[in-house]
């Protein structure tokens, strides 16, 4: 009985094993250059042992999303009905936006470099996964897990439109163009897109000190002169 | 006579057509994604013509890069040449440099896109077209191309110590962060990267416009306000 429990045990963190290596390999190299064999081989296991778990790399995906997608739907959910309620006033609330965000995508940083990379294609890719599966592969496209679903541009402008209706953005600025400004600044930041390749991997108190000096720039940029906060 | 000419220029023109066919496709998909088979159908011949003119896809990358990296290279270095001697006041300068910037963009879209999309793999996949080619292949990488051969971060951060230097832009603010903040800003916007995947595509005019706008968050971030000229 014991063995038998402990065998099982051993399933599961196989396959879970097998899970992050191949989310590790497929948001480095790209899921059409990540075959089985080279999960195989970064796992440590034989071919035949991988095919045990999962019949192809498209089940394999599935089940990467099958795990991540809703735990990062309901993470961000929470963040974007923080900002419904968050004070207007962008001295305090940007840096405080800046580290909720951050959190998040820390938690998930390979999952997050999937995402982006691969883009409109996931759609595509779940559906060779299983035709009887039983999330509908659209769901979890980028499209709908960053924007359509939580709707963070819309959260966000509407946040930008209540600091201007209450003086604490400049009146010239329209609140989308803000939204745009902020995604692009953060998102190459915290997701480590190519924008700058011959940079040195930032260390983690380096990438606090940009994000705050990134931070400064937004408020200057954002915040109507009477209103800034210098320090 | 006149028949061998018209049919050397018409094998050039056919080349010349594949090569933008299967541009395109890999700019749009990637190149992993990208066969033989796809860019024959793509340019409405069949696989033996394709054949005829190159031996493998990585012959038709190698190409588009001998092709195309050499005329970017030289367009960049002069935008450069430009940013070396641009006055300092930037209600001036950042509007220019923009428009030049977007110019040479705008004029190379898929191969621009090319290398943003498959990054450091470039070298790897030049490598496999010919060991005796004559270009070393890793001197066409996205890092040469971009950024060590050109130093785009070197001079824009350079510019910005000249700015900082006569007053015209804040004292507090790091010339390293402010490439930082110009490039993350237009690059995405410029690329059409995924960064707003659910936004419809901008119409020339209104890409002119939102450019204007995004400079004008730019120019509150960055100029003195005693400096700030309205408008």
């Amino acid at each position: 009985m014991k063995d038998k429990i402990m065998s099982r045990l051993r399933k599961d963190e196989r396959k879970n094993s097998i899970l992050q290596t191949a989310l590790k390999l497929i948001a480095e190299e790209g899921f059409d250059s990540v075959s089985m064999r080279l999960i195989a081989e970064k796992e440590g296991v034989s071919e035949v042992i991988l095919y045990r778990h999962f019949r192809n790399k498209y089940k394999i995906l599935q089940e990467i999303f099958m795990t991540y997608a809703p735990k990062i739907i309901q993470s961000f959910r929470e963040l974007l009905d923080t900002v419904k309620v968050m004070v207007t006033d962008l001295n305090v609330s940007l840096p405080h936006l800046a580290k909720l965000y951050i959190n998040r995508i820390k938690k998930y940083p390979y999952f997050m470099r999937l995402i982006m990379k691969e883009s409109g294609k996931i759609p595509e890719y779940l559906s060779k996964a299983d035709k009887k599966t039983s999330i509908e592969s659209e769901e979890y496209s980028y499209h709908k897990i960053l924007y359509e679903d939580l709707k963070i541009q819309e959260v966000s402008t509407n946040f930008f439109k209540r600091c201007q209706k209450e003086g604490n953005l400049r009146k010239d600025l329209q609140p989308k163009d803000c939204t745009r400004t902020l995604l692009s600044i953060f998102l190459p930041l915290i997701i480590h897109s190519p924008l700058f390749p011959s940079e040195e991997p930032l260390s983690e108190s380096e990438f606090e000190e940009v994000i705050a000096r990134q931070i400064k720039i937004v408020q200057y940029a954002f915040i109507p002169p009477k209103k800034l906060k210098k320090g």
